[in-house]
């Protein structure tokens, strides 16, 4: 009886990867990778990949690695320009019509900020325009949430998180945790954010430049709401305005994010923003 | 006139991401990015890939990178072992019916390999078992091609490359390069090549384990044969009877590539192979 073998033809590339694995390979890891290998192969037939432009995208990976170090992480950056790292966090927050949606979490959150009462200025180095932040949160009947938890962080006038400034900015500048009451009512003052780059000066900036894309995000405050019983949102509100609202680098912006920002009285500026919870399960 | 803006949404993140590309980008890099764009983000929502895989990917992706130096491309053992090289490889090497089939280079060619004159013994650390490779080099029409350039390499009887072990190994053990006379002849001497196992010590060894897959390549001696006015053929001859043949880690074997190897006189073995060119043009 002849044996039959199934060798790798341009043809049945994707059957012939595929029917490698072994039968004993977790089954999730199996879906993932039978996936990727169908899709990586028609992106290849789908425009004759060449062997120069082969080469070309291997050393761009390859530097795409080795610009990642603890605080810089080129492939999330990567990632975020592609739309990628939205679009995965979209299909994992998908929520009821009326919710507050999800945006990127971001590279530059710290747990355990430090915890204010309502009203506080979280800006420490005395710089921007003062800003006045508040709104409430509430589930999706409109009933006010007690105890939600609210951690907050954003940029200073300069467009840079205090994480990329150590020494230069105050630890915790712009960063700050609330808790809501009874009324689920939130306030706390800080700066009107400013728009920033991504990094721009690696090999994410450069494929960037030759798809001539710039690499700025619209002005946010950054927002982690969280209470038991509820789905915790990660998003920003985005500043209304902003000239980059439509061509956010990593694709965060969704309409319903963007919040009013008017002028105010005993801060330059109000953000009013409010947040709509979902239950779990 | 309201303006009408294209958020990003889940439905619609293909065509958010690729409608950022600037009108001045190079046609075929809008192309490429286009459609890697559009497979990446349909493969993400096939497989509704979590925040937790994805972050599993970022890790694999990065130490991939910084696996890589000046002597090892793990970038490129990762596109080896999804069969994506092969598949690049058999894009840009369509050839007619009876003309010798590519398959991957390899990184263990060396340009300015010793020429030779037919007949001689590339093998230079007297080590394996002697066999005698043999055959001709034909034009479409059975016709003998004059002039035409065979170069060849081949690890040693323990799996190695010279260029895997300088000092261990003579340089340009099992290499060099042969030039065919007016009867398209071609002969050297050399050893029976073995089984060797690719690099499995970084990602793509670990990811081949998940996936219960082994990271041998079947015994092969490499063939780059050239002649002016005729396609170059970059391929491999594969041992007949190599356990490893019908799973190559790579998915280099194509079984036209298969070459006899039969017991020789005054070798231990005769390993006989035609090549077949095509004209350019």
């Amino acid at each position: 009886m002849a044996e039959t073998i199934d060798y790798f033809t341009e043809a049945r590339s994707v059957e012939a990867v595929n029917a490698r694995m072994g039968a004993d390979t977790a089954p999730r890891l199996a879906q993932v990778m039978a996936s990727l290998v169908k899709h990586l192969h028609a992106f290849a037939k789908d425009v004759e990949l060449t062997q120069e432009e082969w080469g070309i995208a291997i050393d761009f990976l390859t530097r795409t690695g080795q610009m990642s170090d603890g605080n810089r992480q080129e492939f999330i950056l990567l990632s975020d320009v592609l739309g990628f790292s939205m679009l995965v966090d979209a299909i994992s927050h998908r929520r009821p019509s009326g919710a507050t949606e999800n945006t990127v979490l971001g590279p530059f959150h710290v747990a355990d900020a430090p915890r204010y009462p309502m009203g506080t200025n979280i800006s420490l180095d005395g710089k921007g325009e003062s800003c006045l932040f508040r709104g409430h949160v509430r589930d999706g009947d409109g009933a006010p949430i007690s105890g939600a938890s609210i951690d907050v962080w954003c940029d200073n006038a300069e467009g840079f998180y205090d994480v990329q400034q150590p020494g230069i900015q105050p630890q915790w500048n712009n960063r700050g945790i609330f808790t809501t009451g009874s009324d689920g009512a939130y306030s706390f003052r800080g700066i009107r954010p400013v728009a920033y780059p991504i990094p721009a000066d690696g090999p994410v900036g450069q494929m960037l430049a030759a798809l001539g894309r710039h690499p700025n995000r619209p002005a946010h405050m950054h927002f982690l709401v969280s209470a038991p019983g509820y789905e915790t949102i990660v998003t920003h509100t985005f500043v209304e305005g902003d000239r980059w609202l439509t061509s956010d680098a990593v694709f965060g912006v969704k309409a319903s994010l963007i919040a009013t920002m008017e002028a105010g009285t005993d801060t330059a500026w109000i953000s009013a923003f409010d947040f709509v919870m979902t239950r779990i399960g």
